[in-house]
């Protein structure tokens, strides 16, 4: 990644602040201008060292930018690179968000003729996944090693031109990434099973369980529903964006819970061993970091 | 707690080897014997320093000790109870199971006349479980702060001697744990929400996960999951000692989660956003340490 480039960050929170961050400690922009609706919200990341300058202007912030990261909750993500594309008809553009399909499909519905250069079609937009986060959000709580070591997943669709696909890799591994290459709707389906779904589930067990217990929670529920604190605003358009692939994935998990249940409901403890024994070897899958 | 009293731990494993490195740390025991099926994990015990000296004989070592605790599987501490009160007519006995009812209940069941002097009735015996833990288990990482600042539940029954209570609960007050007494039955039905469905819901959820989509799962997937690496079976066993608290909050749960599912069906992301920030607000009254 040329470290003469300028890159503007389109909603500078936790991970947009965590990639501005990284970007300036590492020497790898020109000039890093964060955008964002909330003067104060900029104060802090200035004051992080997670930009150079900011504005609530994003006309004015992405006008000179090479590169502009949107970082704007999934919602508001369309807009946001419809308005980033027509302020800069120069720019490459990518975003942060948690689902893609929707997002990409409706960045390539058509437009009025007159609109047609401005467009964020797969020439200047390709979408990106940072696999990193954490339940506080804010540009106060933003690591420079947020995406170090973490995995992006980067959605190239059939048209996309490799040198956009080039490119996006680069970014995200300069950053101390490492990236994958997924269509929008494969990353959706994987994302609903490993991230989604966890958080319906973390929430659905927060809210059953009866308050007056829970001076009896340890650390298992603790890590168990430690996801539920997330921002509800955020997660129900997240949900809103990945309808049917968490509908499925919640249908495979039912039916795994439903044989727990029947096995425990029935004594059947030699089935309920096999099935936690099972339960266990996919956990020891994952490496914990 | 007299620091002249003799201890007896049978079954050091983590829970029982931390135990050890407590009393031993705090001076809290004139002697600290453990009693355990292998040599060597007696061996590695007397190593991390939990225990000052160790059998394989549950007779041997209990004869001379004035408390003894029970940390065996949840399995096995009924039969291993009934062997130390038959060992040692004068010992009182406390246990560290994550169930309750059904142990309390078997303990009382009718012994013949000659055993009468040697059961392990409630003026002899009370139960205790300490909300600590680790995925891990074995000796080798016992730790002497394993219970420090963690709830201790001591389950007394209606005709536990008032002495006992104030003992057991002085022991876990010395170790640094705060107490909580419940009947054994109140215990299962809230363990049952806090812990039980917690690990059973965390292993449906690994054991749903398709292994090929493990490399694109984060940290959240990572923490809702954490306790489905656990020992399968020990869990059997726990789940087998509490099946019908288990199942009620297991319907609770069910209720929880097929209203957020009929929230997402329907696109009502007004009662989706309600859910999601009740789920926040009860996983915020938890104080993770």
């Amino acid at each position: 990644m040329p470290a003469s480039q300028r890159v503007a960050i389109v909603g500078v929170g936790l991970i947009g602040g965590s990639i501005g961050l990284a970007l300036r400690e590492r020497e790898l922009a020109a000039e890093v201008v964060g955008v964002g609706h909330r003067a104060s919200s900029l104060e802090k990341a200035i004051a992080r060292g997670a930009i150079d300058r900011g504005t609530t202007n994003l006309v004015e912030g992405v006008a000179q930018a090479d590169w502009v990261v949107a970082a704007t909750p999934v919602g508001s993500l369309v807009d946001t690179i419809h308005a980033i594309a027509a302020a800069n008809e120069r720019c490459t553009i990518t975003d942060v968000g948690s689902t893609k399909a929707e997002i990409c499909s409706r960045l390539r519905a058509p437009v009025s003729p007159d609109a047609w250069q401005k467009r964020p079609g797969p020439a200047r937009f390709i979408g990106s996944h940072p696999l990193a986060g954490d339940h506080r959000t804010g540009p106060e709580h933003a690591r420079a090693d947020l995406l170090e070591g973490r995995t992006v997943v980067v959605t190239p669709e059939d048209d996309t031109p490799p040198g956009l696909v080039e490119r996006a890799s680069e970014f995200w591994e300069a950053l101390g990434a490492t990236v994958e290459l997924l269509s929008p709707e494969e990353h959706d389906r994987a994302l609903a099973a490993t991230s989604h779904l966890p958080h319906l589930i973390a929430s659905a067990l927060a809210a059953a369980t009866p308050e007056e217990w829970l001076r009896l929670a340890a650390t298992g529920w603790g890590d168990t529903t430690r996801i539920a604190a997330s921002d509800p605003g955020l997660w129900t358009q997240i949900f809103g964006q990945n309808r049917q692939a968490v509908r499925d994935a919640l249908t495979r998990f039912q039916y795994a819970l439903d044989a727990m249940e029947t096995a425990l409901g029935e004594n059947d403890d030699a089935t309920l061993a096999t099935q936690l024994t099972e339960a266990k070897r996919i956990r020891e899958l994952f490496n914990d970091t």
